[in-house]
């Protein structure tokens, strides 16, 4: 994990503290969390470091504090026990490790609660170390409960920075699009050899682990796209079956990519299967080339619903004027989900933190069908990664709702519809980093023109 | 995850929960346990339920509870949410699943509450479930609070059940075995092209996810053997390194295997590595050769110690009578952990109940320094389910410790042992089965022998 001091790593994390001292002016202590038992206490799932201590930190180090102030940056662990060295082998002592990440100052844990006077914080997500935030604190630290007075300044302010990528971040963020890219490609390659989904998997994350790379969140490859966070990976690929893989890689120290791509098992796409892909992509491409400084992120949605319900219209499947489909939401019956989310450190950036980052203050969910899974709400900014990721779906729990059927009666051709029932799911979703000139996208080397699928699957 | 009805799993848990019937008369509840937020509420760890639960349920279902009274089985646990089926897709109703497993009732989880009198029950290892359980019953619950008055009875009477494995249990642990011994082949036969250890664990992890398997535990892949749990995949692999693979597949259903094997990344070992993996092979043979109903398993950890001191007498690195250095602890210089431990829902079987399940009652940990590693102490019956591991480790924490080194100053002969410099660390695990007739290695497709590993590395 820990191979050599690097004079970059020291700097980037120099600055990011300076900027958070020029917006808050109390100190804030972040703790990085402990792992979780798996089923007893020596078989733990692998230590994820809380995203915030990672931002400042650098290093995924366990059961740590930083406590920073005006720009100065304080570690606090223990070292390890000496018994640890025989397990565990020769860890890098606290002074070591303070030397890596360019701390002033390192102390054992111990030693916290004398400097958490007046200290904001974030809560962790396991329960050992928000109970250690909450006593020490002496205030309720819940990762469920909104942050409150200057828990929620630092909040913020720790938003305002984690919006806007840094190169640090960006050199983290290219190393995983690209080894995910790789994984896909993969997938692609290993289809006509598979009889499950789970030997797709297992060809994708297979490239992840080869990286010293992990998964950014549970994959999902399935033959049944229409269920939307489908983790199982039992079923037997069927001829004319349409895989969707939605696999990312998370570096060593943290950094996601989210990647999802729609593919035949056969290799070909069916005509239907083409046609509805066409209009998938359509929307892909057609937010991708909007994206721009200043743009409303919310409007892409909007234009990925438009671009959908026109295409389903030239399909014979939504029968009236494309825009006011979408106001009355008719879209939503095959596209119920957002158009994509923040991307950094959590695949959902900052997302324990609630909508705190994906909307602009003074804005809510809406709790309009078409637009209440929208995870981020506003203008896009040079520096920010979000996932543009369109799909169609046929998601039986809302196609056969008898509300829904009857409230778009009018609308929707479903006979027409019917002709499509090889097309279970299809989702196309890419990473892109909002630049001054418009966007780029980082998971560009992963292509997504239907005849290009094609090929990497067919090899 | 949940295919058909099947009459060998209803009658599997019919069986057990009979067993416990006549072992207790006071109901026990049993808890399946939540996923763990990995970074934020809605990124979880992959769902690993309780393997009390898991052993009389049958099925891993989360956020679910069974009531055990007089061999009958109820199911609390709630519908899907109608939203649900739009993420999640239509999962089964708790009707179809106590059908599944044979309950004779299925409730609300809200009716819980109404059914907790003179219950007993387990503490499970995530903070939400173990804090609804000290909320429903009104006491402490807690993962590391040793079970008190019928909590004890309840644990005394599920360990002496899950100490002896079933024909249905056995089923699993014969899958998790078989798939297990492929994952060490792929290993094996990926070495020559791998650079750094991910890739040889990537190999190896690809054949358990594509068998819809996970791993039992955090693998352990590294030419650092000499570490004894290291989790760390970054080291390149250089010529004339050994590298250690600790690899194991848990199924679907929470059953676990456990494996070791060492290879030379080169293929071949050298001559220094090839006589000490011999000596760590006769203790592993000599233990497997020994076990039969009535041995004292401690019995075949200090056969282990003595054909390992036997061997490095003969090798010249220690130095006196193999019977005297045992019983001075010199082996433990190089196999400081003990000869293995239970094994069955869990890798160290039965380890969240402490050193329950694996000392026989009045028995306690030894703080001999040969001994107190020693997981498991109990005569053996049939039906258990162990590991045999010796190893040979050249660990700086011992051999650099001066209070070691002058302790055994007069038995290691250290100019000798500077010649095995290229055996940081050796292990050879297998998983086997106590039975009538003496034992049975389950994992015995996998091959043991020098010239065999060899041949699989080489191809």
């Amino acid at each position: 994990m820990i191979k050599t001091t690097s004079s970059s790593l020291i700097e980037t994390l120099r600055t990011r503290r300076q900027r958070l001292a020029s917006l808050i002016d109390f100190p804030a202590i972040l703790w990085s969390g402990s792992s979780n038992p798996r089923n007893f206490p020596a078989n733990v799932f692998p230590f994820r470091a809380n995203s915030h201590f990672l931002y400042f930190a650098g290093l995924p180090l366990p059961n740590a504090a930083i406590r920073l102030t005006a720009g100065k940056l304080e570690l606090f662990m223990d070292d390890p026990q000496p018994e640890s060295a025989l397990w565990h082998g020769g860890m890098p002592h606290r002074e070591e490790i303070a030397q890596i990440i360019g701390a002033e100052a390192a102390k054992p844990m111990a030693e916290l609660e004398l400097w958490i006077e007046d200290a904001a914080t974030i809560a962790v997500q396991d329960a050992a170390t928000w109970t250690q935030q909450s006593q020490l604190l002496n205030r309720w630290v819940l990762p469920q409960k909104p942050p409150q007075d200057i828990d929620l300044e630092l909040a913020k302010a720790i938003i305002s920075l984690r919006l806007i990528h840094d190169d640090g971040a960006l050199a983290e963020l290219r190393k995983a699009a690209a080894v995910t890219v790789e994984a896909h490609k993969a997938g692609m390659a290993a289809t006509s050899r598979a009889q499950i989904e789970a030997q797709v998997r297992a060809a994708m994350e297979q490239v992840l682990i080869a990286n010293n790379m992990t998964t950014s969140y549970n994959s999902i490859v399935t033959v049944h796209g229409e269920v939307l966070h489908n983790e199982q990976y039992h079923h037997p690929l069927q001829p004319g079956d349409l895989l969707l893989a939605d696999v990312g890689a998370e570096t060593e120290m943290g950094w996601a990519a989210d990647v999802t791509r729609t593919w035949c098992v056969n290799g070909k796409f069916s005509s239907t299967q083409r046609e509805i892909y066409d209009v998938v992509l359509a929307a892909h491409d057609a937010c991708i080339a909007k994206i721009y400084p200043g743009v409303e992120y919310q409007d892409l949605h909007l234009l990925a619903c438009t671009v959908i319900a026109e295409g389903l219209v030239n399909l014979g499947i939504l029968q009236g004027n494309p825009q006011d489909l979408v106001e009355m939401d008719a879209h939503t019956l095959f596209f119920p989900h957002g158009i994509g989310h923040l991307l950094g450190l959590d695949v959902h950036d900052m997302e324990d933190l609630g909508d705190l980052a994906g909307y602009e203050e003074e804005r809510t969910r809406s709790n309009r069908f078409g637009l209440g899974y929208l995870r981020l709400n506003r203008p896009l900014r040079p520096g920010m990664l979000v996932t543009i990721e369109p799909g169609f779906y046929q998601v039986p729990a809302i196609l056969n709702n008898a509300n829904l059927r009857s409230k778009y009666q009018n609308v929707v051709n479903w006979e027409r519809l019917s002709e499509f029932a090889d097309v279970r799911g299809v989702r196309i979703e890419d990473d892109v980093l909002v630049t001054q000139e418009g966007s780029e996208v980082l998971t560009a080397a992963l292509p997504t023109q239907a005849s290009l699928i094609e090929n990497l699957v067919c090899g």
